[in-house]
């Protein structure tokens, strides 16, 4: 693998990276057993790549009304639309680890709409795609569909939030070439 | 003002902020001189806010190749991409700072193809634009493009994510409904 | 400002410009004290000036049921979606004069969806970018909404007229690459 | 006849119009032999009516390096973009006048890719489709590529002019609902 | 006629073609008199061609609720969004033919909402122009409006299916530049 | 699986399809070992099917310069771009088996621009997807391009018509929703 092109940009000599990012990386390396492509190309600028974990952590991780899964099938869905092969492939794995359900995790690849969802989560996702495609004609109206569905405050932060991010982190991977880990590829299948 | 909407959604009592986020909101009123209404509506997640700023400043105040003017530029041109209001109007007034020119900014946040700037910087967004449309078909030619302008790796890396990121700032922005401070419409004007 | 480019194409030598050109010229530069670009880009085929003037000024300053400013806000509704520098910066100008609030006007420019107006100028600007981006597609319905708000038939006319219109001159603007006079930039501000 | 609708609106009462647009109908009933609708449609607000032939009868009629035919050419071109239905009946009926060529006429409406043009008219078309789709990223290398074909500044006006009018004439003729007036459809078949 | 140009693609001699094919072309001859160009066309691959006239058979000439008449109107209104020069001129023969109305066949290939056609046709239209723009947007409330205008199962199926089949054949003679039999510019006007 | 929706249309029993359809679905069953659901959707209509059949055949699997794995990339790339859930699971189903490389597959799914392909294979995806989004901009140029990379004509006529087929099928599969069999989804990972 190591022979392999991570990006379009050339990768920093890991030696010479910061204490910190080379702790990340040793970290990764003992769970899930190897380094995320994406945090290897932006080891180029490693506050970039403090700011993105801060805010990726943030988004996916912390607690709150949506579930992990849910929020993976925000991460998908909008790769979709964005045609993003990094996101695609790695969001992908991480879906079918949340859902136990590589059927599903690949329907939504291809198309949420044909997902067997729960109609909140289809509220959830259509609301995503118009943040994706465009995000400048939501109004109230949009936020109350999601309400109707029980959707929080909170929640309606965090959906859009999510998917305005994965808008952030598809044009990044696809702009600079990122390749997944072969090791996303088959992962949970 | 502080009768005025800030963003869709409702506010988190400021008193009740973590103690870093009032700090950061009591430093913003020293210097500029006001809360930014991106940190106010986005202060319903402190975690979020967080990495958004560290992703922030690690894009836009960190030294490289590229001039803050620069990366305003990116910023105000990918955003007229995206009809962002709030967008247009803070780092309309940045770029205003930035360049002490009001009539390049406002060009830019029109027709950034019609403003009177260095080859180097209309290859610039023209790539940011492609970033912002059509992430999934850049190509090495796109960035040999840059190359060709004098731009370097970190350069490269500094613009695609600077592009990319507004993508993310802009639907977050138009979908929670931020609604810029009006001290940024009349700055540097 | 006599070196600054009007547009792409050379400009005729004022001296040789019918009477009635020439005299147009002398009374802007009368009163609003220059003569706008849009105006020195044209007068390369007087006729067709003659044309675009005639047609302009019904459309915007005729009598009817539309004020002078929601006549101004469709103008610049539409010239943000076609991206047009110069009738963004020039129409923005009138929008100012007309609404005396450079806030709405800059937010309009920037996204009318997000700007304060009266339900019924939302509707019509809905309508506006409508026949701006999908005019094959618009049918009684449509008409029926605006009636809803109280439009009468000769307000449906003058709102489609001059969202139409505004097509035409952005497209002739942005093609000929006209540059809005510096005046416009800083005018009632 | 008389009892087809003419457009989406009601038309005043034909006595009730200004004496000239009332001898504008007569000329129109003695040659070609009957009032374009798109002139009926109009009187409801006279002077916009006298504005749009004004403008029309400059880029249509007036003398220059193109031909009426490659107007023609441009009217059709931009209407089949723009799927309007008028205009591509009434100016298919004018091109198949100016060219005797029903087939190209058809052709132009369907796609002028698949014309039988010159070099030069391919250009002209190409040029007049970009102003149409994408006017604010045209720059000087879409003039030049004109220049190459022997265009002059005057005819490239004149092509740009052309193709933005129909943009406006397209919308508000779709818009309006208009109707093209039953002549038009074997006219010259 | 003879040495005109069929597609882009180099014919294959008439006298080599596998004798079913010979049979066809002989039969088309006698009646309508002419070898429609696009089975020249695909000649090439005998077995493209046998699989193709299966299919479009099936579609077109089956009994079943669609008359003949609506499936052309779904051809044509599907070859105008496609902008396909062919079957635009040879499905608007058709159209003709089977409507006896060359005014309607005119107007569904300029803009099918302006046609005076049914309510249950409208809705079949705005179904197969759904189907060739977002295809992947299409759900049960798709097929519950056509219900909603009487049409069946089966109905919908053969909707669906001849509007897909024209995205086929549309983008087939548009990408080999299939050019229309001169008899089908002239045929029932 | 009985119970499964196969797609948004009832099915026929099969107890009453012709023997033919009947036949297939045995002979299905012997080998892959399942009915695809495409030709259970389609059994509505035994005609269509056998066209469709005939017509698939004669593209997929005759002898000609292409490959059966580049016959099955072009119809991944295209089935990627219509968001086809069906098509995408079955034929990134037939695409692992055919190439033995699962990364491979799911990387065209993605975005066959990231894929490592050869030059003449990205140029072939390149040109389909032309046909899939732009087949009436598609000219000699594009053909030439192909024909660079050693691609015949009756190269050149394949790719087009299985790019073309895929616009077909993709949309008859969203359009009716079809749901992939269950088998697909791992077959050959």
């Amino acid at each position: 693998m190591s022979e392999e092109r991570v990006s379009r940009l050339p990768l920093p000599a890991e030696s010479e990276l910061p204490p910190d990012i080379q702790e990340l990386f040793a970290a990764n390396r003992a769970k899930p057993g190897f380094v995320p492509n994406v945090f290897r190309a932006m080891s180029m600028r490693p506050a970039v790549l403090r700011g993105f974990i801060a805010l990726y952590d943030a988004l996916m991780a912390e607690a709150g009304g949506l579930s992990k899964a849910e929020r993976e099938l925000i991460a998908v869905a909008v790769s979709a639309q964005n045609h993003c092969h990094y996101c695609l492939v790695s969001h992908g794995a991480v879906l079918r680890i949340r859902t136990k359900d590589a059927r599903l995790a690949d329907t939504v690849a291809a198309n949420y709409r044909a997902a067997d969802l729960l109609p909140r989560q289809h509220a959830m996702l259509d609301y995503a795609v118009k943040v994706t495609r465009a995000s400048a004609e939501i109004g109230d109206a949009d936020h109350a569909a999601l309400r109707a569905h029980g959707f929080s405050d909170e929640d309606i932060f965090d959906i859009t939030q999510i998917a305005a991010f994965f808008n952030y982190s598809n044009r990044a991977a696809s702009a600079l070439g990122m390749r997944p880990n072969e090791e996303f590829y088959t992962m949970a299948r």
